[in-house]
């Protein structure tokens, strides 16, 4: 019998069926009082979830657009940036920035490693010309499941000309993010992460701070120009520039009044328990953490593969045989690490699921495990 | 009674009920088999549609963002284009082209005409030095209701060095179109118009001619890098790179079936009946087209506002009492016209509820009409 596939990947994550019954629903034109009210909801709610007084501007794009967005929005030809990559993905950014001709230098860390923030501190410190304008940084790292202390990397730019950047598109809505409070310049996300909706949106916040730097950059865009965007905000009728993906911004509504509906902070309460939940049954069976357990992100967990065990065989199995798919680790980190995801749409059960199929496909590829002994110790931390 | 708006506007257009059940389905992961299999079918329909051998890529944007991206893969800054303009879309390819640094030389005319193709023959004869890499041209501009000739054009640039780029956004699968016959390099479209998906998806079609223009491109890129794409296609789990908008694209690949189902040259017959209904309708109506016939778009019918008749209220009273959606003029049109959507899933019933709609709203606003006249012409034309 072949059920549903449990995604407890990265992203795209599960759907709540409440929002699947939105996207069910016949497409409105874009240019009318009836999408102004839900593009006027979704507005606010997405100022909720980044925690922010400013407007959030909402693209048609995946993620790694709005990343994009934010640096040809920002900078000009030759600015000095300090990308911050601790995995895969804040070498995207690093490179993003390179693409576009601005000047990297980048602080790279181990994988599985958090960027210690002294080192962020230095190097500001020994900026005494401040050639460095921005910072970049990835919030939460999928690729190897590490989570960077944003808040306080806020504190070293927040009173600063200096500009703080954060990819938090694995992170939004699943972490504490603070926006104003924590002094973030520019914050991105995706919709296909903690906030529940398909993939196929992306949204960028922006602090004041933020939206000066737009006025002076140089880089050429078109359809990524935010200034555009802020214009249709204020402007009735027309919101966004370019015919929006109506259906997700939809389905996004939809899932933002359900984590309104949860609270935000027993939203992130889920995803903390579920995490520490996974990380006790990792222990149970007698496997590592790939980071320390104190920067171990909530959003996904990055276990070391037990020697001499395919992993990639057994993350087949799970998929195939349970229905239930986990990640394998990228680029260098392939064959070495596996990676449970448990964020947006996850619940407690869910993850016992996942154990008990992970203790039989663990089994099945020559791992000794004791059956229920990892579903036990998850079972009594979510408890 | 309120009834499900009836959407007879350029874009988005009405989605099947079976395109529909397919975005209520539980998201898959696009790094599986199973995605891949969809990815694979919407990949072979698309070609067909486009009538290509070579790959169409997918992004995740709207239709502006796949000119964007057609525009930075194809040149570097400096390059000479021709931009022919013929309408509001026309003048936002010239626009991308100029903020990338193109050297752009645009051929406008009056909006409500088409291009004529000797006067495009005569820019490209004089330029004896072949400063003019490629010509950017709308197939069909929905802000007047006009088509060009892009089979006429074709022949110009077919056996030269010269690139044609089409913006086919809003023609694509609704009017004929032979990318590799007629000699087309880059084609783009999006997935609301005629091809009955949602929006937010824009897909581009590449002659091995565009392809070499691709490799010698030196505009920044990283989002819309289409050899990042192209290598994606060939290379198993890698497509596309970024996190593809997943159910838009199951939704595209089940409107693209049903448009191999009707079969296209049905597709194209079933416009061609509903654009000549309406011009009839119009007609009965005492009211005149914007364009010439000759040239006046299968995809919608742009039409004069009758004298001393508020068009915007005759618009908004379909919208608000008849719960079905027509347009206005846009620009230096606003107040001028009024244009009626036959694109994609609609049928010569919708139009003739159209027209009995369109009598009772400009008989409101004071037009004298004969109630029934249209929809008998219609009906008559559509027999």
């Amino acid at each position: 019998m072949e059920k549903e596939k449990l995604l407890m990947t990265p992203g795209p994550t599960m759907i709540p069926p409440r929002v699947l019954e939105v996207m069910r629903r016949q497409i409105i034109h874009h240019r009318t009082k009836e999408f102004e009210a839900i593009f006027d909801g979704l507005e606010e709610d997405l100022k909720f979830v980044f925690q922010t007084k400013n407007p959030v501007l909402v693209l048609a794009s995946s993620g790694t657009g709005g990343m994009e967005a934010a640096v040809v929005n920002l900078f000009s030809p030759g600015d000095t940036v300090l990308a911050i990559s601790v995995g895969n993905f804040g070498d995207r950014f690093a490179d993003i920035a390179k693409t576009f001709g601005l000047n990297v230098k980048k602080l790279a860390v181990n994988w599985g490693e958090a960027v210690n923030v002294n080192d962020v501190k230095k190097i500001l410190d020994e900026d005494v010309d401040n050639e460095i304008k921005a910072i970049l940084v990835t919030h939460n790292e999928t690729s190897t499941g590490v989570t960077n202390d944003i808040e306080a990397i806020g504190k070293l730019t927040k009173d600063t000309k200096r500009l703080l950047v954060v990819d938090a598109i694995s992170s939004l809505g699943g972490l504490e993010l603070q926006m104003d409070n924590w002094g973030l310049d520019v914050v991105v996300t995706g919709s296909q992460k903690a906030l529940m909706a398909p993939p196929g949106l992306a949204f960028v916040g922006l602090s004041d701070k933020a939206w000066d730097a737009v006025e002076n950059s140089k880089l050429p865009k078109f359809y990524w120009d935010f200034k555009k965007y802020k214009k249709g905000l204020m402007k009735a009728g027309e919101n966004p520039p370019y015919t929006p993906a109506i259906t997700i911004m939809m389905a996004q509504a939809e899932a933002l009044k359900m984590i309104k509906e949860e609270g935000l902070e027993n939203v992130y309460a889920r995803h903390k328990k579920l995490a520490l939940a996974t990380q006790a049954g990792v222990k149970a069976l007698g496997l590592e953490l790939l980071p320390n357990q104190d920067v171990s992100s909530y959003i996904i967990t990055a276990v070391k593969a037990p020697e001499g065990i395919d992993i990639a065989k057994v993350i087949k199995t799970l998929n195939l045989k349970y229905d239930i798919m986990i990640t394998g680790g990228q680029k260098d980190l392939k064959g070495k690490i596996f990676r449970i995801g448990h964020c947006g749409y996850t619940d407690g059960l869910d993850l016992i699921k996942t154990f008990a199929a992970l203790e039989y496909a663990l089994s099945d590829a020559g791992y000794k495990v004791e059956m229920g002994v990892s579903v036990g110790a998850v079972q009594k931390a979510l408890q």
